[in-house]
């Protein structure tokens, strides 16, 4: 039997089952000027970890954040990310990452990125569970770009969904000027 | 502070420190007509899961295996890549993947792969300590291209790295002609 790609609209299977996703299908979500599709979730993984991918133009820095339970990575897809991340020494790791380029923030470390190129495409893994907080805090759309006006939520909204999937923000803290 | 990437020589850190890789960087090894680049371990994650590259040149399948506590995911970076997987009704997943493309591998399904355009990369993430199967399989190297001649261990290293790693070869199944 040859399977059928999973459809766009459909959800992810939601229990250890084998599965593929054409380039692009997913679930996906708005957030700021950020198109997020969820690839595999905690569900399919006995929580171990998620599978995104993140899309965005230029564009400011996000907001600094650390998550105390979730480790994630980036791995640039395509065009360039400055990632910032704060070390256990007091400093940060500061690096301006390109096509192939790999950077690792374990849990608990106060981070931010910015997108340093026309466009940045990156492959994310985290903890599983955490996949799906871009979902939660923006809009779940069946758009294939980024959204041509970021999507900002109301500070209920972000608040609400910072505390389900424990993700702090450090608005005191700016690791990009 | 601006960080050092990490170089192509050092290990990965081995706790959750942050760093970043260059392209390429990583652990590096050869396995029959792949090049395996670790990017990160269980080490880091807490055993929750383990980053990887695979690259090599069109060729054959490789043999049908399974690991029971092992989830494993195949993204594909470039080219064309047929995964075949059991499914959970007597069947298989079966699909042609190309750039973008993601395939999900849950614990303990039959599975296996052939590079089917002139060379493939694809990113894989595991339950965190599988990484290492590549490298206690075939032969760590510095060399950052896949090798020219196949790198065959002989049937003790391999069965020792099975047996390490509860990877699982059925030798009698053949899911790619």
């Amino acid at each position: 039997m040859t399977a059928e790609f999973v459809t766009p609209s459909s959800a992810l299977p939601g229990r250890p089952a084998p599965f593929v996703l054409e380039a692009g299908d997913g679930e996906r979500a708005h957030l700021f000027d950020q198109l997020f599709t969820v690839l595999l979730s905690g569900d399919e993984t006995q929580g171990q970890f998620g599978v995104f991918t993140m899309e965005a133009p230029r564009g400011p820095a996000v907001p600094t954040h650390s998550h105390p339970d979730v480790h994630e990575i980036f791995y640039i897809l395509d065009g360039k990310v400055r990632v910032v991340v704060e070390d256990n020494q007091g400093g940060t790791v500061d690096q301006v990452l390109t096509t192939g380029d790999f950077g690792y923030v374990p849990a608990g470390h106060k981070h931010s990125f910015r997108v340093e190129s026309h466009r940045a495409r990156t492959l994310g893994v985290s903890t599983g569970g955490f996949e799906r907080f871009f979902a939660a805090a923006g809009e779940p759309t069946e758009s294939r770009m980024p959204p041509e006006r970021p999507v900002v939520p109301s500070p209920e909204q972000l608040g609400d969904a910072a505390r389900r999937f424990r993700n702090d923000f450090h608005h005191d803290v700016r690791l990009i000027d």
